[in-house]
């Protein structure tokens, strides 16, 4: 037995934790733009990167280090160091050499533009500034968005049956280029619990599946996608389901979040693929619809056209049959297994189903017991105007 | 030795074949809504079809037929009789039961909203207004036409060494939901080359793969994509160099017409990927390329963003690296196996061959002889505006 407390503190929840943003100049108009998550303790840290196989600086500065142990986590938005080869690894090296000797091993993440050598002397001036005694978790998320509206945070604190608790808390970044294969995202998770590296990295990978890597908004993926969680152990416990418990619940509730943050989405759509052949066909179809520009722009015009999600179930790969197929919004069931019976009325049904922020697409396919729930939003006006002019 | 010699004449272009369009009232203000393709000597037919799992009713009453000569195709627009199940079926019997005596072995093809039972007896009254010796190949095509632009058709006289010569031409439809495994497409193509029923198949096979299957507009695959190549041998001739030459020619045109005129598209963009790891991994590339709407929507900003280029690259899948990949905007060369010299000179330069209608975008990836080359526009507001609101 185990009960999870959400708490406000986001990525200082966990005990002697500490994090702030400040503003390098990278952003205009002063916009913090600069982050750091720091430890007193040393960290074991288990992470997910992106497959993407142009990976970011960071993230083969971060994978060249091997096993190791860091309490420093220092994260610049506006500029992705990506395709900036050995120079972009050398400009890591330069910054991080310049931080304060209470820091050790720290290891660097950004986002933004890609092809640009990152502002070495505008990052290690502002490095400078950081207060290592800062709980600012909000600053520290506000400072790590690109193109996110809003900011994206979470904690909890997770009691034991014992008497006993640990915490559990994170921030991320995430609004375009999210993909099921990761995401042009950010997250930084931080923990008290007494948890080992190698289970940590278990369940992380696993989380990863049905949160992160179920969410799409444009189906691209990025140089830089991280997922990092830092254990320091100051809470002296743990409990492993708990602790998968509450790692899931947040990284689903991020994972949601940055799709509802979507380059200029509106709605946010839950697609719960049932009977499908196994698991592994339903995630295709899932991932298929939540990825389908007929679909999403069919969304955004709030217009109920279940046939162009019947022939994306068709177009994805997976088994399935028309006479077997059921499609449902909410629970508005406009097509089953064959029988064609959508009218004017069962329409304007499905319409008002469609003019909320958030509501769930459910394709049975009838098949067998296969499952999986994705992520995605609609695509309107606002995607293209984002991102037809996002460098300049 | 052979010469291709355009002609106007579309679908007609070939000895012995009629077609024309009328209006069956399924598109509003008596616009051409149907159209038909006849040959008094019946024909050998060739076809590709979608891989949707959800093919349209005409598709399945197709292959159920088995193996069999026609000498008369009825095409409609509006209504595709996707998702209509038996009735689907049965509607098309119905309808091809009404057609005059000297039409033998009848087929049937639709494209448009999916899900909705075939207007049938309007389509078996207007098709009563067909006058089978009509040579109106113009018709025909602005007839199949859905959201289209403009109509796609193109004809070759081929002219062999020993004097002879035979005609293939052919009409075409497709705007939106192109997709490099097919598209929302139909297209029908007429020759009266002498060719036999198989060698036919596997030409028309061969030339798919390299023109319908690498046109991308939004990455959809729909649930009628048809190619169907009709041979009534009434020239005598044949020569199969040239008849895979005319045919590839002619479908390598209507493909990039079909991209060209991709819903709401400002640009055609091809896609040349050279040094892959093989020719299977460059076609990997190229589609993702066509495909990804960080791409897309960075064309129709004409905003040189090669960044998202590399970065898509990197995502597909395919083997590659940041140091030996090298991208250009027709010869402007952007980025070099690692060398960034991506100035504001270099912008400019890039910028202003993005303000082309059509240009190639290269990429190298320096790893060996992998080659593809596949067909793509940008992604705008007017794609949104088309598409969320094409139902009503």
């Amino acid at each position: 037995m185990y009960k999870l407390v959400e708490v406000k503190s986001g990525v200082c929840a966990a005990e002697g934790f500490f994090a702030d943003g400040v503003s390098a100049g990278l952003k205009s108009g002063n916009a913090k733009d600069m982050a750091f998550v720091y430890s007193q303790e040393m960290c074991e840290i288990a992470s997910v990167f992106t497959t993407n196989k142009m990976a970011a600086a960071p993230i083969r500065h971060f994978k060249a280090k091997g096993n190791f142990q860091t309490n420093f986590v220092l994260i610049n938005s506006k500029n992705a160091n990506a395709m900036t080869g050995k120079a972009g690894i050398s400009d890591i090296d330069e910054i991080l050499a310049t931080l304060p000797t209470c820091v050790s091993n720290p290891v660097m993440s950004s986002t933004g533009v890609i092809g640009v050598r990152i502002p070495k002397e505008k990052i290690i001036q502002s490095a400078k500034l950081f207060d290592l005694s800062q709980c600012e978790p909000h600053a520290a998320a506000t400072a790590i968005m690109t193109t996110d509206s809003f900011s994206k945070e979470k904690a909890f604190r997770v009691e034991l049956a014992d008497g006993s608790s640990f915490h559990i808390g994170a921030m991320a970044k995430g609004a375009g280029m999210i993909n099921p294969a990761m995401a042009t995202m950010l997250c930084f998770i931080t923990t008290d619990a007494k948890v080992s590296k190698s289970e940590m990295q278990a369940i992380l990978e696993r989380a990863t599946l049905t949160t992160f890597n179920a969410a799409s908004v444009d189906g691209d993926t990025s140089t830089n996608d991280t997922v990092m969680l830092l254990s320091n152990a100051q809470s002296d416990t743990y409990n492993a389901e708990a602790f998968e418990a509450a790692l899931h619940e947040i990284m689903r509730f991020l994972a949601r979040e940055m799709v509802r943050d979507g380059e200029g989405a509106t709605k946010l759509v839950t697609y719960n693929v049932t009977g499908a052949k196994d698991d592994a066909e339903a995630e295709i179809v899932a991932k298929a619809l939540s990825n389908s520009l007929l679909v999403k722009t069919a969304l955004y015009g709030e217009d109920p056209n279940w046939g162009r999600i019947a022939s994306t179930v068709g177009a994805s790969g997976a088994e399935a049959y028309e006479e077997k197929l059921t499609i449902s919004f909410e629970d508005v069931c406009v097509y089953k297994k064959g029988e064609l019976f959508f009218d004017a009325t069962m329409e304007a049904k499905a319409a008002s189903v469609m003019k909320k922020g958030s509501f769930t697409i459910s394709c049975d396919l009838g098949i067998a017991d296969g499952v999986f729930e994705a992520y995605g939003c609609d695509l309107g006006y606002k995607y293209v105007e984002i991102n037809a002019d996002y460098r300049t």
